[in-house]
């Protein structure tokens, strides 16, 4: 790592935050620690004694536990609440949540919440450090940063890639974080989907929209299909999920319009068939589980980094 | 802490159970475990090894969160059980529970239930410590030791002391715990609330009724807001959160009545506007998180006496 | 323990996978662990920075819980994953549910499921091991592993007993485990129940069926309920449950037709009065809560083989 480079974030909040630079350094430092979850025993001392909670307001089985499985591998306390069981029920404000968490003395709150903005609003009112793990239509920075790993640790490189991402943008805060992590690192973003799911002045992120699929993946060096929220059937933005996965779904056709070696990308969980078929999800050209492999590593090294890691000689 | 004064309560079942010298004895050592939540490494290895399972037939974030955290840092192996998923669903009573979990070698369970007693009724099937963590109306004793223990810290003592408690007198277990605590330490505690708030007899534990917030208020040293709970407004009970808030709600206003110095308390989570004014919860005499904050040395302290700590002399 | 014998199973899908040296190497392996539930320091780091999942998609308390005693106690790392909160509920299936799992490298996945054979499913698309809890009326191994255990505890032997299970056969996984792991050890296992429990062919498994709960329990020296699954009133398999306590409930008029020193065993949740009378469950020859105790113990052994325990000298 670069010898005068000191990260410099209390909170992970947004991928807008980090400069290349930062984004690197977080991107080497969580490749060093993916290592420590292909050992016998997956397990560093580097957290004892933290105390890291997960508050999630929205429902999440895969990202609350990939957390949870970086906090505990580096030896922190971890401690679960959603939203459910959460006093926000009875009416407390987020603030107090926050207030309240804080005279408990945590070190990290992972925060997912439906409201833009929410994880922003969380670290004016606590001490700890502050990682969105997903907020509205915003941003999952998390995500963003492991969806950079992969393609870094397939690709060598970011820059000069073609990245085309397929699917409903509005409402995706994994393709905010995804348009602006990319195009930092000098990647080009080439958007398609339904006219309902691209919103306006999106290009002021940096992407590119594209009038079909086809534009979007010519050539590409990654093709990244987003979820299609069943639900939003109903909303009537989409006509019905087989005309969905017939115009956007990613499909070997699609596919070979891509370079040979593209590689197929999608946050998860896939509704196969539907944003993806099958046979291109389970592809040699798939690099979905990767991704997922690549999230606990990278979570590991916010927490390092954020807990101030590069200040101190702790970490093993 | 006196040299021959040794702590004899194997569960924490109410504040009703202790002499002054017993809760003089957990403030001290509950003051003593304020500082381990300061540290960097907030961890110590008094408990490991040992089994605490939080046994929850009530909804709650914050209670169990407390007592969680308050156990991993004592090293122990947490447990959670909610009603939502326990096998209570399934038909199971509660003395069935308390024989099958002592099966398991459990060394403390903390209990949270709707009905009053139910804590007694579990410590005679199982050879754990247990701590009431909130039964029915009838108590919640670790509140009442940290609103002890944070008065204590604020004022130096806590005989002579006025404390005024106003709300929801009936249904309110901290107010039972509360009133007893402060009366067994020589306070004097006054109460205020709607005519239908107050229970008949609450004299008896000690406690003086007055005809408005204004007199319980008058002079006082602490002013302490119960919740309301808003449920409770369909019960017509209250005829109405405004109308609550004007004749009870804790403004500044009715606090200048209290001696300049006066503490502002609250269990929470506040209803800011009902039952206490946001200026007031968030003003300068509020110690409301220090409570929150005191909520985790107390639990500390709790688990520390039951397991014996006084006794040997692995405390560290 | 045997001197060339080693253990080779990965995963514990059902007793059906064992020989009868299989099973007693599991049984001894955990009367070896029973002692450390006992100790004041309930843990030994054999399993030190191993991951273990819980992913349950039936809610339960017990198991779960006994699971996770077994493994916090074992030092490995806990998860718990339950279907409420599980991406199951956004259309995710199994198989990628594995595949994600498998991504941040479990050891172990102890898995609860309505259906039949998932967990051989699941174990098609992971490296971890996969322990069965329970996959819909299939088996339930390690259940039946803890009732093995404890009529081994207190009869010294399997060989040549006669075991009465009385209930609900057709919808027991319990039963059928138990059946297979008793015949297995050389016991003779009777069934009864009302006509519509008793499947077709169960015979086939090593069973008798009997005409009447007072032909299985005569002479026995193993007399176990299996639990009514109440919601199986509507079903109209049963006509009541006033009705089935009288023919088929467990109370000492029918006990006293077995051998003087029959153990009592039920799986639990008891529902009491119906296919157990309280006198009998709590009486002296009940060994329900030991069958409770025993599933700790077995549960750490089953980490301790498919860990590949017996092949290295880390366990303590």
């Amino acid at each position: 790592m670069s010898r005068t480079y000191i990260f410099k974030h209390k909170h992970i909040l947004g991928i807008d935050q980090f400069s290349a630079e930062d984004i690197f350094h977080i991107l080497r430092t969580a490749q060093s620690f993916t290592e420590i979850s292909n050992r016998s025993i997956k397990k560093v001392p580097t957290l004892r004694g933290k105390t890291i909670i997960n508050l999630f307001f929205e429902p999440s089985t895969r990202t609350r536990l990939s957390f949870e499985i970086a906090a505990k591998r580096m030896s922190a306390d971890t401690f679960n609440i959603s939203a459910s069981t959460s006093s926000a029920t009875k009416g407390e404000s987020l603030i107090d949540t926050a207030r309240n968490l804080e005279a408990m003395n945590p070190d990290v709150i992972i925060m997912r919440h439906a409201f833009s903005g929410s994880p922003h609003l969380l670290k004016n009112h606590t001490t700890a450090s502050i990682i969105n793990a997903g907020d509205g239509t915003h941003e999952h920075p998390s995500q963003g940063l492991l969806d950079l790993l992969t393609v870094w640790q397939h690709k060598g490189q970011i820059e000069g890639l073609k990245v085309a991402i397929i699917g409903d943008i509005s409402h995706s805060r994994v393709a905010r974080s995804d348009i602006q992590g990319f195009t930092k690192l000098g990647a080009r973003v080439c958007l398609a989907g339904p006219a309902t799911f691209i919103p306006p002045k999106i290009e002021e992120l940096g992407a590119e929209v594209c009038a079909t699929p086809a534009e979007a993946v010519e050539d590409a060096d990654v093709v990244m299909a987003l979820r299609i929220q069943r639900e939003r059937q109903n909303d009537s933005l989409i006509p019905s999920l087989r005309e969905y996965a017939t115009f956007f779904g990613i499909n070997r056709q699609l596919l070979s319009r891509a370079k040979d070696d593209a590689l197929v990308m999608h946050p998860g969980p896939i509704n196969r068939g539907v944003e993806m078929s099958p046979d291109v999800a389970d592809g040699p050209q798939s690099v979905i589980l990767d991704q997922v492999a690549n999230g606990v590593a990278v979570r590991m090294a916010l927490f390092y980094l954020v807990m101030g890691g590069d200040k101190n000689s702790t970490g093993e």
